[in-house]
Formats: structure tokens, sequence, C-alpha cells
């Protein structure tokens, strides 16, 4: 399942204690989640990586940077509890340390593990647990533990993310497999994003990292705030091959057939993230259409879905369409008031240049369902996009919520 | 005071029960607060103005910038409950005819008056109750009612918000007054920011439009988030000369003192917005000083001072200084680790690259104050600049405010 659903991945898993080690707090007896895993493939694999545009990068990110390079990686080191970024001169050390110790148990060369960290920043890795950790967790990989793999590199997340998925490439049976944490906050901008994608099809070398990028544009991308990322986020796809498929190479259907695959799981990871949203009750999804080009679409979907106050207007049932409209309107994309059409829940709120006169009620009974489908339609090309996020609860919402009611 | 502090300005006010109108709410008795206001000047003003870039714009935001071309600016009417923005061509028509009614009562011309709206998005303006309030605001302007316009303009905003100042140029004293509404939103995408600074300086025609985007860089631009604006967003100032000193002309040490004094109560005002936060209890000064520009200083405090992970950390009494270097990190100025040195409350808690091994209660105790300076010393250039926020409290500090310790 999840991460080691694609044939030859396995995965393991141990706790360390490494957040009350980081923080100084003593690890209460009990509550000692796994809080580290390994990822590990049978072969080397094509595999391919979109990192945080922060110009403060965790050490963990300008490692995988290096060892993607050589492009032969065969295991994946991840904990959560300490982020290991601000941390100088002893971050770097530490996080080759994460890899070579991993290298050393699983008989690999150290660029060949791929190393990621979640948690608090500003504090050394406790390399004692994590080293005790990446031997346990090396000992017992088994195709069984993807589940446990997810809940290991939780953080604030309320729940696991995994996902899966089988396509028949040119008659062959290709897995994808997947798993993520991180919860879709109000402004999502330290929320560290981690996603990692398995897959068995076999591909020429460099495919992976060529899909890399517009597969996170469809998915991850659109549950984050543009230009907001954290010192850690990751997203990494790997395919090891053990399907046996004929290798899929760049610009064919079949490269199309797996990317479309890659996307819908890392679609239902995303969606996964907003829904867990902190205090979220509502998953909210924004399709933009008819938009100028697909980076406008995608431009206008994120603003609408990151909007505070859209968030909110939907968290309280309140069908306050205006805030929508503009959202779209400071979004940067092309935007005629004219040609947009907007439905909430399926209902048309807005067309030709105004607010249509439509029962409210309606309105906010579409708001008041578990998920809720925005559409905009920009009457301006045919570019498409969605996003995702989740309600906004509290505090917050007690003064926005009621804004117009 | 206030918006009347500069000599030759007056200020009157009308409770019409916008808000009810608007949303079809039985107006309750006794709680019909003043929602509409006049600003009158004894004579035509130099003026300039800075209007929201969000490509959807309230039908007031686009006659204000055609009046503003005459430059004889000599009204304002503002209203509150309703910002007739997405209302088509009969929001057009609407807010002329606001400006026209006033004209009509204060013996001007149409394009002599400038109109605010700011409220509930997609609704008509509620024109007979406006009517009526435009002629009672009129019929009762005054020196006196400075602080009830403040009052007027009010929103989600739990305090008006006013301030002025005193200079002597050239041994004539000057006045400068101002109002604003907005509160410091958690994401301010939506709180229309207005703001009105009148002055009874005498100006060169033209130089309050030269002076009134750098007045808006370091000021109001600093409590919000960038390319974040509502529909509605207006910040105007007015000169009218009834000081009697020799006109400033711009380029000269007179026309440096009126900017610098036009600074303070603009920068007052924004002070007083981040302070109303919905929420909040503490106000966040963020300066960044020794950036490479005064554009990037600007950008890195704004991404400080908005990162809800920043103000959740405050509000929770955390020191977790990482979020202040990773905001810092991703808000697109230029940063090198190696040079940051970052103070909180004055401790140092970052420099060379690595956090300071610094007594975390006294960190935490400098967070517990109800004012929090941030000082972050990037020691790349001479750029510098100030932004401020709020912290962020309840459900979502439930989560994050705790989450190093």
């Amino acid at each position: 399942m999840a991460v080691t659903y694609a044939r030859g991945f396995r995965a393991g898993t141990a706790a360390c204690g490494i957040k009350a080690f980081t923080t100084g707090a003593s690890a209460i007896p009990g509550d000692q989640r796994d809080d580290l895993c390994v990822i590990h493939s049978a072969s080397p694999c094509d595999t391919g990586g979109v990192f945080t545009t922060n110009k403060v990068k965790s050490a963990s990110v300008v490692i995988d940077q290096l060892h993607l390079q050589r492009n032969r990686v065969q295991a994946l080191t991840i904990n959560s509890g300490n982020a290991n970024a601000c941390t100088g001169a002893q971050g770097f050390r530490d996080a080759l340390l994460m890899a070579k110790l991993s290298a050393d148990r699983l008989d690999l060369d150290p660029d060949q593990v791929l190393v990621s960290s979640t948690g608090v920043i500003g504090r050394y890795l406790p390399m004692d647990a994590i080293k005790s950790g990446i031997t346990e967790a090396c000992s017992q990989l088994s195709p069984d533990a993807g589940a446990a793999a997810a809940r290991a590199i939780m953080t604030t997340d309320t729940q696991p993310k995994t996902a899966q998925t089988e396509l028949e490439i040119a008659g062959t049976t290709v897995r994808i497999g997947g798993m993520s944490k991180g919860s879709g906050m109000i402004h999502p901008n330290m929320a560290t994003l981690l996603a990692y994608v398995t897959t068995d099809a076999a591909v020429e070398p460099g495919l992976i990292a060529r899909l890399v990028r517009s597969v996170a544009d469809r998915s991850f991308n659109q549950v984050t705030i543009d230009g907001d990322s954290s010192t850690n986020d990751s997203f990494l796809i790997l395919a090891n091959g053990a399907a046996g498929n004929e290798p899929i190479r760049a610009g064919t259907s079949q490269a199309e057939q797996l990317q479309a695959g890659l996307v819908q799981v890392a679609r239902e990871l995303s969606r996964a993230i907003a829904r867990d949203g902190e205090g979220a009750t509502k998953l909210i999804t924004v399709k933009v259409l008819t938009a100028a080009s697909d980076k406008d679409a995608r431009t206008a979907a994120r603003a609408v879905a990151s909007s505070s106050l859209v968030k909110t207007a939907v968290h309280g049932g309140d069908p306050n369409w205006g805030r929508i409209v503009c959202a779209l309107g400071y979004s940067g994309a092309e935007l005629a008031l004219d040609t947009l059409h907007l439905t909430v829940g399926g209902l048309v709120v807005f067309e030709r240049g105004a607010g249509v006169d439509v029962d409210l009620s309606g309105v906010r009974r579409a708001f008041e369902q578990p998920e809720i489908e925005i559409v905009a339609r920009l009457g301006l090309g045919d570019g498409a996009a969605e996003a995702w996020g989740c309600d906004l609860s509290e505090e917050y919402v007690r003064i926005n919520a009621d804004y117009t009611t």
C-alpha cells in the first residue's frame, strides 16, 4: 500500500523520540510514535525532485539536490520532529551522515540515499537517536509498512496521507503509490510539504526528472500559496522498473499515460492535505476554466482556494460570492467581469458582469456541504486548473463569516 | 482633530442604515450608527491618491481616478456597509450620483468630489438612504466632527483610527491630520483599507500626486500583503493651502519636511490598523535594516509581519525564531545567513549563520509584551524599512503556538 504499493519498494520505521530530544522535553513513555522511516527500492530508480524555493534551505534539501545529479537513488530516509534547517555546517554533516548511515545498512553508496527532515527549525538533529532509528528501520524493511511510513512522517497532520493506482501501459500493469504530509493551513508558509511517489514503471533515464515539475504544478503547488514555501518542502518521484515494461520514452503516449497516473496519485495526496487543514471541516475545490492560459488558471484557482475570506465565508455558510470575485481580481490572472461565469455548488451566482439574483438559501446549503466546488469560467481562452483548500474556523470566522448576513 | 485637524477642513456624518438596507436585514432601533461622512475643504486641494491594484475595482475607485485628473477636489463622501463593487453599470451611476448629490449640497462641480465605499460586495447602494445621509451630513459640517467621521467609516474595526501632527515649515505652522479604517487580519486580502490624510500646507500643483505613493510605500503598504488588495482600497492626501505658507515645490527641503510629516501620520494610522487586528492582542513591529535595497527591506519586513506562523509564535510567547528566518527566506529579498543578525525584543537570537544559545525564557518574556519589536539586520547594504502586524489567536494558535515547546 501507499509508498510500497509499487513492486520492489519496501519500508521500515522507528520511534526515536526526535522531537523530545530536539526541544529538550522529556519523552512521554508510551507516546513514542514512529518518527523516522526508510524507503528502499530493490534496484536503482530514475528519480526526479521538486524542492522549496525558499532562499533558506534545509541541509537535507541541499544534499538531495546533490545526490540527484548521479540519478541512481535507491533509498529515502525521512525524519519528523526536527527540520535540520538553519543549522550551519553541522546540519550538512548531519544530513550527509543520515545518508551514509542508511547506505551502510543497505549496502549502497551514500549518494544513493535521499534524506528529508521536517519539524522544528534551528536545532541540531539528535544524531544518536537517528542512528539507532536508521538501524532499526533498515532491519525491518517490508512491503507492508507503507501505511506505517505515512504515519512516521507526520508532524501537525491529524491523518496519514496515502494514495495508489494501477495502470495498464502497453499491456503491462504498472503501479503507482505515494504518501505525503503537511496540513493545509490558513497560510501554509511553513507547513512543510513532503511527498513521495513511487512507481514500478520502467522508464528511460531522465524521464522522471522531466515529468516531476509538471506533476507538481497540477497537484501540490495548488494547495500552497505562490512564493511561500518552507525551508524543507520536497516532492520526489522514484521509478524502479520492477514492472518489467519496455522502458517508457519521453514524448510518447505511454509517457502521457504515466504522467496522468502520477498526477492522479499526487492530486489525491494534495486533496488529503487540504482536507486535513488545521481546524478544517470542509474541502474546497476551485476549478478555473476557459482562462487565458493554464498558468493563469492555476494562479486564479490558487488565489480563490487560499483566500482567508473565501474560506471563512465557506465555513460560515455565507453566500458571499463577492469574495470569490475579489480573489480572482487580485490573483494576477487575466480577468474580465463581462465574461466571468461563477458557480458555487452548481448554482450560478455571477454572470454577465453582475451578481445573479439567486436563491441565497440554496447557495448557503451548498456551502454547508462537507465538500464544496467553486467553478469560475473566465471566458478568455482554454486554460484550466484546479486548486484545493479548506475552510477557516473559530475567532477569525466569528468576525468574518457573518459579514453580509 | 483627525481629518479636520488641518485648517479649512470640516466633516459631517449621518446614520443611513446602509448595511441593513444592503443585506435586507431589518435595522435594529437604537443601533443606527453613523455610516456616511462628508469631508469638505474651504478651497480646492492639491490631491493625490493610491488605489487598489485589484483587477476588479469598485465603481467609486474608477470614478475617483477620473475625478483626480482635473485636480480640483474639494470634498470626499464616504460610506461604510456597502462596497459598490461588482455592481456593473448601475454601480457607476450610483457612484457618480453620490458625487453629484454631494456637489449640489456643497455648491461644487461633481468632479470636485471623491467618493469611497466599503462593505459588502455585489449589492447595489441603497441610494435613497445615501441621498438623505448626504443631505444630513452636509447640513452639519463642522471642524469638530473629525472623530465622528473616523467612526463613520468603520466596518469590522473595533476602534476608530486617527492621527495628527504639526510642523514648522519655513516659519509657518503646517498641520496634518488623518483617519483610516481596516483591520489587520490574518491575511488582509479583503479588509478594505481606506485612509485620508489632510493638510493645510500650500503646495505647487501636482506635488501631492508625486508624494502619495512613496508615503504609501512607507506606511499602509507595510500592513498588507503584497499583491493582495480589496476592490476598494484607497489612500488619499489632500492639501488645501490654508496655512498660507509659500507653496512648497518638489525637490526642496520643505517638500522633504512635508513628506516626513505625511509619513509620520500615515504610519501612525498604519500601526493603529495592525493593532486593531481581529482577535489581536499585540502589535508586532518588524524592522529590516542593512538590506540590499529599501525595496528588499520593505518586502522582507512585510513577509515577517504577515507570516501566520510568526504571528502565532508571538501570540503563544513561543521563541521560534526559525519562523522569522524562514519568512525572510521566502520573501524574495536578497538574504545570506552568514550576515544575518536577528533580535527579538532586543535579544540576539540569530547571528553568523546559526541560532544563538540565548536564554529562551528571556525571548519568551519579550514575546509576551503588548508590543514586540523584531529587528533583522541583513548585512547586505543600506536598505531599511518597517512593517507592522498583529498576533494570531485561537484555534490556529492552539495547533501552532506550542510547536517547539
